[in-house]
Parts: C-alpha cells; sequence; structure tokens
C-alpha cells in the first residue's frame, strides 16, 4: 500500500525486539521526518557497526578491537574471571561497577532441547583458559533459571577437574535492593532467608 | 564502555519511539547478531528509503512517486476528499479500505501553545485546492481530541468560505467495534447515545 521502500524498511524495523508491526510504521515515519538528523546517520552507524565489531577470540565480548577493551586492560585483574550468558549480561556488570576481573561471554544456557551442549558454548576453551593458570576465582553470573543454574553447575564441575586451585562462586540470590517483599516470588523470598546474614 | 561504534548504534536507535536506552541496546545486539539478514538490509533500506522517499505535492502523502501512488490513482474518486493529521493516519484509512477518494495531509493540528497556526498546515493549500471544483464532499478524519476538532472546526469554516458546494463531513464518534461499555469513557458513551441509531 506504501511505497516498497516504506514496506521494506517497517518490515525490517518491525524485526527488532521491542518493536511490532505498528510501532515499525511509527519509527519509519519518524525516520523520514528526521532525515539529516537520524535516519541517514543511523543507516551509516549500521554499516559501519558491522564493518567494525567482532567477537573478541578471547572472552567472547563485542569490540572494534580483539582482543577487546576489558581483555585489553593491563589494570584489570587477570586473577578474577567472570562468567556470563550473553554480551547484554556482561554490559550490565560493567554498568554496576563492581567487577574488576575479566569475562568470559557463554553465548547462551546448555539446553537439551534446543540442542545447546557444552561445545556449542565453548565451555571446553573456557576450562582450557582457566587451566592456563593464574585465575584464582571464577564467578558464575548466570541467570538464576533452571537453565542457568544448570549450566552454572556444569560449568562448576568440569572447572572442579579442569583447575582444582581456583574457587569458583556464584552471584547471591535474594530480595533486589529496592524490592518490596510483597511483590517478591516464593523462590526468592526462600532463598533471602536462607541466605540471612547478620546485621 | 561498549565501542563508540556501538555506543553510537545504540544512541541513535534509542531515539526512535517505543525504543528506551535499554531496549536499544537490546536491538543493537540482535542485530550484531544478524549482520547479512538483518543488519546490513535495514542499512541499506534506510539509505534507500531517505534517498527516494519524498512528500507528495498535492496530498502530503510519503512515496517514492510524485504525486503519489493515491494521487495518480485514475479509479480514485476525485469528488471526495479525507482530511488526515498525519501520514499514518492516511496508512490506517488505508488498511481498513473503506475510502475510495484522495486524501490531504495537513501534518498536525492547530496549536496555539505550539504556534502552529493555518499556514504551518497548509490549510490555505487545502482552500484552494476545494475550490477549484470537482469536489463534492470533505470528510474531516482528525483525531477525536480537543485539539483535532478544533481544526476541524476551523477548516470547515474556512471551506464553507472557499468552495459553498462542498459537503463539509466527519467521521462518527461512538463505540470502537468490539469495544465493551464498562471500559467506555464517558465522552464517548455520551456521544454514541447521542448519535443512536434505528437498529
Amino acid at each position: 500500500m506504501a511505497a516498497p521502500e516504506i514496506e521494506k524498511l517497517v518490515t525490517l524495523l518491525a524485526r527488532l525486539p521491542g518493536l511490532g508491526p505498528r510501532s515499525a510504521r511509527r519509527a519509519a515515519l519518524t525516520l523520514l521526518r528526521r532525515r539529516e538528523a537520524l535516519m541517514l546517520p543511523l543507516a551509516d552507524a549500521l554499516a559501519k557497526a558491522a564493518a567494525e565489531v567482532k567477537s573478541c577470540t578471547i572472552c567472547g565480548n563485542l569490540d572494534a578491537r580483539d582482543p577487546c577493551g576489558v581483555c585489553a586492560d593491563e589494570r584489570r585483574d587477570p586473577a578474577q574471571l567472570c562468567v556470563v550468558e550473553q554480551v547484554a549480561d556482561l554490559w550490565a556488570m560493567e554498568r554496576a561497577g563492581a567487577f574488576r576481573g575479566r569475562y568470559h561471554v557463554l553465548g547462551g544456557t546448555l539446553s537439551a532441547l534446543d540442542g545447546i551442549g557444552p561445545d556449542e558454548l565453548g565451555i571446553p576453551k573456557l576450562a582450557a583458559r582457566v587451566a592456563e593458570g593464574g585465575v584464582t576465582e571464577v564467578v558464575m553470573a548466570l541467570p538464576a533459571t533452571v537453565d542457568g543454574q544448570t549450566t552454572a553447575h556444569y560449568i562448576a564441575d568440569r572447572l572442579a577437574e579442569a583447575a582444582p586451585e581456583a574457587n569458583i562462586t556464584r552471584l547471591a540470590h535474594g530480595m533486589p535492593v529496592g524490592g518490596a517483599l510483597d511483590y517478591m516470588d516464593d523462590g526468592t523470598i526462600q532463598a533471602a532467608l536462607k541466605a540471612r546474614r547478620p546485621v
């Protein structure tokens, strides 16, 4: 109905997470209204990022450099390694600013249903990286879901064999800061009570 | 924190309606995972649409052609003219498939606060278009808001002077099809009752 150039743009925009067909149309119209300020810069930014950004061969982070900025940063503690599921999780950890070691991005969690096994996640590569030595702690920062925790346990077992000297830890479970008890699920309350600490 | 190429992409994506900073990051990661299938085609589609799509000089619709496909379509009734606020509204009318005349896109509604007067909306141009003759009905399909209805009344007054032979109508107010009475606002119920029809 609209010009094929517009329809094509709407179809592609609708494939972004968070945009449905209707919001993709709205986005396309906004872009067409702001060609110089938004549409052409976005086209450039997409082409440039597609050409420049690559996966870090050490940790799996996305960066224009390889090794990535985190792996190349000499001020970071090479003795601490944080295992995350996705690059977005690495970014979340960095935003929190509490971890000063290095990362390992799995790219997913173990899932028999989806045919994702240890090799698909590069777990042998992670084990080899830790076995090389110099890592004293591996922090599992995987999602607090069944798949995430299964994956964490599997990795902990593998690392206990491959690098018995490294401590394996995981993020604490408990109340989110700012959370109201009334809105917590039972599992969170149980975990928070079990891990209670002296005030 | 992430590469500047990624940060730039996230910043631009976050300026699209419907995407906030967090969903823009998610969208950027999805794009980087699907470079060939989504990211490069989107960059191309943006550049192509920015170059090709223009406003129709007759009605204000967006199309790669000028006059646009609707204005150029000989099977459409030139005696019926539908006045809409935005191009998105024209598309919504076309999706509904109930109108077979031509359009006039205002690009906004009258708003003293935002300094939008009749000239900014091209209302003199609309009046001239109707005064040329051949238009027997002007359908006001403007939003059922205060600004929209004010604009509709203003245009009706202008057209009554410029082209007294044309009938000015507006979309009916009433219950949306599929709407539950319980969820309707008072204004809608009052309008629907006032405009009640024999069954």
